[in-house]
């Protein structure tokens, strides 16, 4: 294909966007920003895509079936899964004007998922014993309304996403299809090449259950997340699970005298190290929450003051599914003081009390009085307060903190999300009622499991992962074009396009770089921008020797092959 | 692939729908009803879709180039163009609760169509006239707010479409290319087999022109338009803007005396034929307009009483844009009279009036009496009023009408729209202000043509098309599979699974029905209702002399072919 009918140009003094995805495949001309978070593709963006839908089409084939279902789906399927109103991205659909509104003036939702769709569609197909195993998949348009939409196509308002869903009778069918589904994601990543850089990261499993859910994680600097690797295995995690155990802070080996100390007007954990003239992990934040447990609709979790609550932790082990910080009565209920003053020493009777593993080891702690304007400081266990039969990991994890079971401190590294699979079990067949005809003729739930791949995002983190200061690197199997085709001097123009041709009869597509009153510079400029993996210059130069210039994107030297060795040559 | 993999099953008992594609996509399981207008594509209907798509992409990478546009688009984008307030079909979308608009409470449009995006979008990259022409299509998901969903894919509020835009320095390129896009569309039906049943018949061209835009419509018994085409040349118009003379009648010779009557509570033409005892053709009715044009602010338009008035014809020779009928205070200022009583003598002074050609040659006509409660029979041109010098074509085309220019009697059918293309001349380009800078440096509009295909209700139409009273017969190039697949006996299964693994390898599609515990008829039954081209029976009785049963789903008869010959067979 001739660059002049792609449609695009490059832009070298494009706009610089907040990621590297953003910057480069606007300024190559991959994609354009329509408005925040929401783009159009390009003729050579498109080309990429196409080629990264291809691939996934061709392993979910293997482990499902294609269906397309729709963006627009009523509200009353939301209400049944009570998502309706819980959801913080979920759009909806309405009349635009006066005219279309008295049209027809019904409200439907615009679909950010499609459990609330795929459920009753499977009820409705398969009810007996026999109908199982089962699983679907689409390639499809998502919109979800992202506060600040950010890193290019990473995470936009509008995005393509591949959704499988499986459906079983028992939770070990479903496990055995959960790894057979991985090993298809593998695959996937091995065809984009990014298998190697990937990692399976343990995530939270949401609000209905303790299990994980897994991320595939690509290393890369400019990721979003923190990823926690155990070195001895392998087995990752993402910051908002990582069980934590902090690592060892040398303590004084005599007791202190305890002090209650008026401090009032004291503020955050800084300003208490200041006045009190002590490390932040000497001290100990105590928080009060409320909770929908009904046996704990109050719990107190107290833990080393450098650590932030991790709320999932914590929510797992007090056993309920939301939880917020208490109010200012509830505060002063459980603690007789205002909120800034809570402590572990003589709070209320029955609440129970979680407490992080990082405070076990300490010695002369500071913590909250219990007591308007009054701290604590050179606690100890066992003189002071009854030390707790059990601690608990309710910390977020921080870099250089250990792997509870192997006490290893764990690798970390940067790494963008390339897809997710979720462990739904009977949360979504329960909420509509989706049971299977069991062998013995009893009605039971269905197991079910999702598995997500942002085709568009996945686009986003291959430019992440495969540029440099010229630009894209693209992998061969998704680049929009494997070579671009450049001509230099009165020959060549012919012969460019006698070899365009060859080479496309061959199966290799070519953009050629037909472009007039553009300087070769400028061509190989936008060559490397561009980024397909060969560039073949055609020059009097190389014709006087039958042979052409090839250069791989990713290498710096180029070869002199020639012409009737080419195909051969690209085909290694 | 085998019948079983496939998820959905064939359903006798599901419901009917108003048209035979919603019915039999449905019963068969291509597709599902997610609520009124909105559908999911089952296996069996995203394998026809993908194929639909495959045709229209090749035929349009010849064309054009693919680009694909978000669903999301800004709303300033169609204040500029005036759209916003205008389309009575357009959706928006916009956080679907508290929670939802709290991060986020901005408003966006969902495209219905893509002049908004696209005409920006060129204006980016493409400003040199050196850049023309070029032209860019996407296969997307459109969004528009149906009152009345009908017709299964034919009228739904989210489908599925090819849409093309073509962008020229000057109406004759634009013309050339609008030819260009009109063979692409010929090849698109050709190898979807409607191309001899398909014709392209002119189409209002919207309010900012006289030109006709283009149909193709499909012939079909259930088809929601009818097209009126002139024998002699094959020239097709739609209903909207078909040409029109009336059929001749026979009319008395001698005048009889004019009569003012005073008829007051007539209600309709045939209430007036009733009172006075004449035919429907023998009166005259007389409609009061307000237009947006400044010269001609008010108009009267006069036509026989049968037929109904063709506001585009009439606002193409007014010569503007908006016409809706009058109140009653203008009524009473033009007519003298309260509405329904209008005439054609003594009209106030100075106002227009447009008197269709078919009452040119009407003796002793009805008409209002312009003074309330009065009607005029037996009115005669020239002894009563003045006979226009022109008569015009203002009036709906009725079944037995003719051609004006040839007189020839109209062939009329019902037709399913497959396509649409429509000249934009600089609509859209004026009204963002997209310019191209000329050869002699002075900035002029850019030309453009849309031409939209519907993929989604193309597949409706084939089915419409392609159906007997067992099922659907798909066309071999769109089929989700080309052979049906059937065992019967106990050597069958396991050479109906050597056969189905030797088509395959052979590029062969196979659907293997091996359901355990379905009756043979019914298994005949599904395929004749699924339609694939070929059904192939493996039994013990073919098998005995090494061969199978084919039979064409568009025959009657079957033959038997030998296992030897099968592939050969099926590649005639």
């Amino acid at each position: 294909m001739k660059y002049s009918q792609i449609f695009t140009k490059t832009d070298k003094n494009a706009k610089k966007y907040d990621s590297a995805n953003a910057t480069l495949l606007t300024k190559a001309g991959f994609i354009d920003q329509t408005m925040a978070g929401v783009y159009t593709f390009l003729p050579l963006g498109t080309r990429v895509l196409r080629k990264i839908e291809g691939i996934v089409r061709e392993e979910m084939d293997k482990i499902g079936v294609e269906v397309l279902m729709p963006a627009l789906s009523p509200k009353e399927a939301w209400i049944n899964t009570g998502r309706l109103d819980e959801m913080d991205n979920l759009f909806k659909v309405c009349g635009a004007n006066e005219l279309s509104r008295r049209v027809n003036d019904a409200e439907y939702i615009l679909n950010g998922t499609h459990e609330e769709i795929v459920t009753p569609l499977a009820k409705k197909f398969r009810r007996s014993y026999k109908d199982f195993p089962f699983a679907l998949y689409q390639i499809q348009t998502k919109f979800r309304n992202e506060g600040r939409p950010k890193s290019g196509l990473l995470r936009g308002r509008e995005f393509i996403m591949k959704d499988l869903y499986s459906f079983h009778t028992s939770i070990e069918d479903f496990r055995e299809y959960y790894e057979k589904a991985k090993q298809s994601y593998w695959n996937i990543f091995e065809r984009l090449g990014i298998k190697d850089e990937t990692v399976l990261a343990a995530a939270s499993g949401g609000t209905f259950t303790t299990e994980f859910s897994h991320e595939f994680q690509t290393k890369c600097e400019t990721g979003e997340d923190l990823i926690f690797q155990v070195p001895s295995t392998g087995q990752a995690f993402n910051r908002e699970v990582a069980p934590s155990k902090a690592p060892e802070i040398v303590q004084e080996s005599e007791m202190r005298e305890m002090e209650h100390r008026n401090e009032p007007g004291i503020i955050g954990v800084e300003g208490l190290c200041e006045v009190f003239n002590i490390e932040a992990h000497q001290s100990v934040k105590t928080l009060i929450f409320e909770t929908d447990s009904k046996e704990s609709p109050v719990v107190v979790a107290a833990l080393r003051g450098d650590y932030d609550i991790n709320e999932i932790k914590l929510m797992n082990i007090v056993g309920c599914t939301k939880m917020r910080l208490a109010s200012e009565e509830t505060v002063l209920e459980v603690t007789g003081a205002q909120i800034g003053y809570a402590g572990i020493l003589n709070l209320q009777e029955g609440i129970p009390l979680y407490i992080d593993d990082s405070i076990e080891p300490l010695v002369n702690f500071e913590c909250g009085g219990n007591r308007t304007d009054y701290h604590i400081i050179n606690v100890n266990w066992g003189r002071d307060v009854e030390k707790p039969k059990k601690f608990h990991d309710i910390k977020i994890v921080k870099q250089g903190d250990r792997f509870c079971e192997t006490s290893e401190v764990y690798d970390t590294f940067k790494a963008s999300e390339v897809g997710n699979i979720f462990p739904l079990f009977d949360k979504f067949s329960k909420a509509i009622g989706y049971g299977f005809v069991d062998k013995d003729g009893v009605e039971k739930p269905v197991i079910m499991g999702c598995y997500g791949l942002g085709t568009t995002r996945v686009l986003g983190v291959l430019v992440e992962k495969f540029h440099d200061k010229d630009g894209i690197v693209w992998p061969y199997s998704v680049a929009p074009f494997h070579i671009q085709l450049l001509h230099i001097g009165g020959d060549g123009y012919k012969r460019a396009k006698e070899l365009e041709r060859e080479l496309e009869a061959n199966g290799f597509e070519v953009l050629w770089d037909d472009r007039d009153g553009v300087s070769v510079g400028e061509k190989f400029a936008d060559a490397d921008l561009i980024g397909c993996p060969f560039r073949i210059v055609v020059s009097d130069r190389t014709l006087a020797s039958e042979s052409v210039e090839v250069k791989k994107r990713n290498e710096t030297e180029s070869n002199i092959v020639s012409l009737d060795e080419i195909v051969a040559f690209l085909r290694v």
